[in-house]
């Protein structure tokens, strides 16, 4: 389910609960793929109080018509299969930028996700239906295989599910206004050095995506004065479920602010490998460290 | 420098102490590669209250020596060349039992060795001395190139260190008595469950190598009631100088447990990545750990 | 409930597994107030293969004696009323060596524990049986309060247990022999300095018992060479169910060390406290420092 | 040095760099007590670019000064020793809210007052002036024994020091503008729940003072959802140099989210005693817990 990029400029809720219909439809119409008629049946729900609302309504529309719509609205999404490369990264890729996309599959990877879309097309007649944003190619690797134990009607709303959260993303981007539901996750760290009791500055980071045959780097970064860094390491949408590790230099740091290390230092890059569970989630993982010690741990 | 194994049973300081000079120099007169003169000389400054002043009589023959005389003692020592073997091995191998060996060697690492040996003898007109039981890989490639700036006078000074450190081991296995130096180092963990308060029995622990070109596992082992393994994860011998990582399989442990995880956990497999600089030091690195923190640290 | 001192020298269980009857009583006859019926009884399950199994007979008999017996028995321990008594320890007084014992109440709680021996000898018609041993002055009280709510059945039931924790103490002070029950707790300490990767010698610890209405100082103690005490904190019998506080004089240490703090130091004398739940269990409490952070855990 | 409340309305620089004499005058002359004739010659130095550059001009006119003049303008202000009252608070008090202010000193405090104004007056022939917004009863106390060893010179520029730091409070607290100094502390914590990776809401925090002689209650505050208090524990002007103590209800927080705890639980008052150095910092006393753990540390 890829995500439509080039949108013009959006339109404001307040806009959209007073223009006419033809107007309405022309601005979110096309929110739910091939289905103009999803736009148009909550047009008649007007007005709406919150962005939230204007969703929630027109998922209502699609909850409320009859399965054999449901499912025709589903068959018109295209395969995942469509999307996916073999484009083996090797282990020396690291360092190149981008995380593990689909368009970027070992020889076994390709082969299992030709071999899961075929497993699932055959027994539930439609495409697999997932929010890619939301996910790493592990963890649509790993919901393809739970999702295709399903039985079909359990499938179906699944299948309904992900569509709520892939429109809910395109009206968020396409729709200002009050209520807008939360889609946006952060993740931040922040390192303190216990010796002397301050942030520590310039200390190197790195974020990799942690895939089951590749890792991929996400993001380097320095910390400022503060600890911190200057942008969150990941925003403006969601995070992907999936395993991250950071790593810090600290013994650069600790070299050049004159901190006594052993010779190599007992700690030099530290690893910090973590998974995201919610991709709306504000995931906050802090270093504390001296030369001989360091604490992490989900922050707020 | 290989350390000769296949000794037969040890000796006693005091039995060394009383025994006429054929029968001591039969004893530890190749503790000295080639130069049963060192014993020779040693003899007449029995009796010895320790193994350590045994050792320190020894090496002070040969500090005591003429110049000339120390190098020839010095050339006699096979070249570290000769040990060195190309075999690479992939970061697949990673599951392969055993320390990254100097006979383990990329095509590019083998090339540097040849390379550092060329220059070294060309440089000194000896052969590059290094306690190797003391080092990874990488460390005698750095001290390697770390020595090969030196002047002559110092590095004779280096390599008689170097050897003062390899007879040490060789004497310790081959007597037993009093005053023994330390040569064994100590590495070991310690897993704290701090949801429960308890130590957490059950952790699968995995201890790495981690060279610049390739990581060889070294050990796996399983905590016991007490959150330790059964036995040092090294031990019997100098730690080797170089970089590793410990590798706890915690999400496991806390699904056993039925303690509250997020789905992925957000902590599954935690690495700890640490240096060793003392060889003959204790090296201590526990694990204090929740579903959502962790804390390391060098303990004792 | 006082536990009776200056035994002799304590029999094997061996010996008491063979010798004649008035010899067995006069071992263990006493072990259970005024009821040598006990000892006599359970002789005739000789052999004991361990000492808790002679404890557990013993306890046998008492459980299957009829409950007017049982009363009787009871009703022959001496009340707890008669070891309380009036002697206001202040606040000043907390440098005063020793433990806030039921010796040395305020008139606030002479007053109520006066009060509660009524109310429980009125309601049970026995006197309040408890292992002194096992608790403080406030987890006395507490115990009090909970077992004054208690039926008839219940609390003639709960001073069995008491007796049982009280006999079991006494008998292993008395008898030496294969599987004694652990009746001994431990209270350790560790502290490690995270700025250096060292232990930390040299730092002034003391120990308070902390009463809901004064604080006794148990110990004051030195960390050796090691980091820890040479001695536990508390050993030597069981832990008292209670609040303590673990004082760490770290700025002293760090100043010492030449390790720079602000002035006055962000940390001097670092509180810890904590509550022991469990007589016999072993407490850990470790402290990991630097001028500007700490850690503590509950470790083993 | 009593801090003048009851300001009026703030002056803006703006205006200040533009009336004329008189006008300013009235404006900042009372800043320096009993010294008009600061404020007229800084009145020379305009315009001034920030509220700092203002004041640096007014202590420029002071430091300019005779010697003799700047000693009959320190001699102008009234005795610490004026503000000092015997009014002992017992430990009992500690519920009391308030801080432990020269108004309340027990007997030996108010002795050891007395005597070192005494002391002080005949050694340097001025009162003892320090910033007491800076300062805690304690710290005054062990500033004004290590001043009392200064030299006359010495001691007279720590006078201006002070004075310094008093009539840059108040000029903050006058003059509305640009590049205001610093002249604001502030002191936050936040609690982590480390079982299950959230911010830890309704925890009870109590901030203490913590004096020589007593102790007393700032603040009582309870963690918000994001496991912070709403407003800073101390802000609105410096933080005072001296000892503080955060104690944390961290069980009963426990008890009420259904985490399993011991009876009694092993943590439940925490307490977290520091010191303050830096008034015009920002002291970020954090805690991480589990039931059988935490750390604190200074944070930013």
């Amino acid at each position: 389910m890829g995500y439509g990029s080039g949108m013009s400029t959006p339109y404001t809720l307040e806009s959209l609960n007073s223009v006419p219909l033809p107007t309405f439809s022309a601005a979110v119409g096309d929110v739910f793929e091939h289905a103009s008629w999803v736009a148009d049946a909550a047009f008649g729900h007007r007005p709406f109080p919150t962005v939230a609302a204007l969703h929630h309504a027109m998922m209502g529309v699609i909850r409320a018509s009859p399965v054999e719509r449901q499912l025709a609205f589903i068959r018109a999404h295209p395969e995942l299969g469509s999307k996916v490369k073999r484009l083996d990264i090797t282990a020396d890729s690291q360092a190149e930028q981008g995380s593990l996309g689909l368009d970027r599959l070992s020889d076994a990877e390709f082969k299992i996700f030709t071999e899961l879309n075929a497993a699932y097309a055959e027994k539930f007649g439609f495409p697999f239906i997932i929010c890619v944003r939301r996910h790493t190619r592990d963890s649509i690797l790993k919901e393809f295989r739970r999702r295709l134990d399903n039985d079909a009607e359990t499938e179906r709303k699944a299948a309904l599910d992900e569509i709520a959260l892939i429109t809910r993303l395109r009206l968020v981007a396409r729709v200002d206004g009050p209520g807008k539901p939360k889609t946006e996750g952060r993740l931040s760290t922040h390192v303190l050095d216990n010796v002397s009791g301050k942030p520590a500055p310039g200390i190197r980071i790195a974020l990799y995506e942690v895939g089951a045959s590749a890792r991929a780097l996400l993001i380097e970064a320095v910390t400022n004065a503060d600890g911190r860094t200057d942008q969150p390491l990941i925003s403006d949408g969601p995070l992907r479920i999936g395993t991250y590790e950071l790593q810090f230099d600290v013994a650069q740091y600790f070299a050049t602010h004159g901190i006594a290390q052993s010779d190599p230092p007992f700690l030099n890059i530290i690893p910090i490998r973590f998974s995201i569970a919610e991709p709306e989630g504000h995931y906050h993982v802090p270093l504390l460290v001296t030369p001989w010690s360091y604490s992490t741990y989900r922050g707020s």
